[in-house]
């Protein structure tokens, strides 16, 4: 049996057919809901090859070929089969999400960044059944497929230590800065300054709990946030913005980077030091995390329509591929049973 | 009345007449009994001037002229005169040590490190009545002189939330590295495994409470440490460490980052945020910090002797002082009362 997925294929992704893979011991096979499109995906695609070079100058072994990859780790699925020793509590047709890992071999490997598994972009892919959590009958799939950038949110907050009265920046205000400000303000920190280039990014801030947005080309962000400690969350990734953070901020001031970057940075460590600034890099969640993360996205009141502004099917996701998001959109959502 | 002062000149310190400073309101003036010669002293001496065009280049106003600037802050004093509306509740021979700040204009201005007041590394200095702690009758000179770069490591110690039970690693056992083995010894953190080029300091870091030394020319540190979470400090601004750190040490590590460097540092924020690193930059303790170091020194066990290596006059300082400390000292005390 064979199936449609969104393969890498030099710097963009093409639509190939590839086997449907057969669950082993303790898998399951899942079907594809609804996969998000994220940042981290375009930058694989992109830059893979470069970032996989990389690990081996640093001496790695990367299991990766970028080249035929499968992306695509923010999925909601369904269960469509069940591999050996399973234990079957959920029923089949039930929705699922799982932190994006594998099992191969004893040891997690991730799902869409791999060469190891098949990732979401892609009608059907494996899971340990182990991983599995529900979704419950009431959420919108729209809803739970923001389970992994909100856990990522979550766990960037959580790794922050901020505190009720303290006052967040969340500089970039893509998915995962937007996830950052609606898990800042179920958190009931309400002051909240986010800097983003584009207008629509802004706007959507304000709606989710930013008490005051900010266009930096517009406008001095550090003049309105003061001279008093802060917690930053750098959500872009942009070159040099560690730099300028360090520079920029407040002393005592903790700056958690989210925003991935595959280029090397340039920092001043005295003026780091002379601040006593705390830089925390973030990637990953704990099981509890992404559970936590889960029960969030799928309440009544969250606001998932602000993130998913897009629904595409496989092939057109990858016709439009190096152009998604865009400016325009915030989240974009691959769902191949539309095409 | 003039004094002699150590003074930068040309990236050097010569010998220099230079009246004896009149303590004005609220102030005392003091007179140096041993002052201790910081690693950060040099590193003023050499590159000062490169360093404030660098904080020009930033924006900054360095209240700085390097050239003619008296350095010295790990100073112990005794009572000379009082200024006009002091308290005047400790006595005129008193032996002192205070955090090395001066009130000017309201603000707090660095002692030793700005031409706007005069350090330690001179006959006489003022203090702020307000800022002075009495050394106890029974500590030694020797003892009470290392509360600033103890204060350094306790600090340092504290911001890294280290705990009993957790495995820390000092990269570099020049003073700070060899504090932070001593105050983590203080606090009964006892797997500490400590590394350095040299092996007389190698040699004192173990007798000061490290579990393990390292020689990173001979071994790797890294196998020893293992694959655990660990705290690190790093204590020795050499270049390259910062990115060094992030690449080898295990995953969730915490680098609290002492040592200062002035050069730009270039970091790979994609391989932090992958293994979850923390980045803590620290300098100044806290007034309660600088207390507790007092009283940590004036210990009967503390191990001073194991720091003071070398004790000469002013005029001897200023002889040797492009080579000062070097590898065959740990810390030199400057006594001007040597001559």
């Amino acid at each position: 049996m064979t199936m449609r997925a969104a393969v890498v294929r030099h710097g963009n992704v093409v639509i190939e057919n590839r086997p449907v893979p057969e669950p082993g011991p303790g898998q399951v096979l899942v079907r594809t809901v609804a996969c998000g499109i994220c940042g981290s995906d375009l930058h694989l695609v992109r830059h893979g090859a470069r970032m996989m070079q990389m690990v081996r100058d640093l001496g790695g072994e990367p299991d990766n070929l970028v080249d035929g990859l499968i992306p695509g780790h923010e999925f909601v699925a369904t269960i469509e089969a069940f591999g050996s020793q399973t234990r079957q509590t959920l029923r089949r047709g039930q929705r699922i999400v799982a932190p994006p890992f594998l099992r191969v071999g004893g040891a997690p490997v991730s799902i869409g960044a791999s060469s190891l598994t098949t990732g979401a972009y892609a009608e059907y892919f494996l899971l340990d059944e182990a991983s599995l959590l529900p979704v419950p009958e009431t959420a919108r799939t729209e809803a739970a497929a923001l389970t992994e950038p909100v856990a990522i949110a979550l766990h960037a907050v959580n790794r922050s230590g901020i505190k009720a009265g303290d006052l967040a920046v969340v500089i970039g205000c893509g998915p995962i800065g937007l996830a950052v400000i609606t898990v800042l303000a179920e958190r009931g920190i309400h002051s909240v300054i986010a800097s983003d280039l584009s207008e629509v990014r802004r706007t959507v801030a304000a709606q989710l709990g930013a008490s005051s947005v900010v266009d930096p080309r517009a406008a001095d962000l550090w003049r309105e946030v003061g001279p008093a400690p802060v917690h930053i969350f750098e959500c872009t990734g942009a070159r040099g913005m560690i730099h300028d953070l360090i520079l920029r901020s407040p002393g005592r001031s903790r700056i958690t980077v989210a925003g991935i970057s595959s280029d090397s940075e340039s920092i001043l460590p005295m003026v780091a030091i002379a601040k006593e600034i705390d830089l925390c890099f973030v990637s990953f969640y704990s099981a509890d995390e992404f559970a936590q993360a889960l029960a969030m996205v799928c309440r009544e009141h969250f606001p998932a329509a602000a993130f998913v502004t897009g629904q595409v099917g496989l092939a057109a996701a990858a016709a439009q591929f190096p152009g998604l998001p865009g400016d325009s959109h915030i989240k974009v959502l691959i769902e191949p049973a539309r095409g």
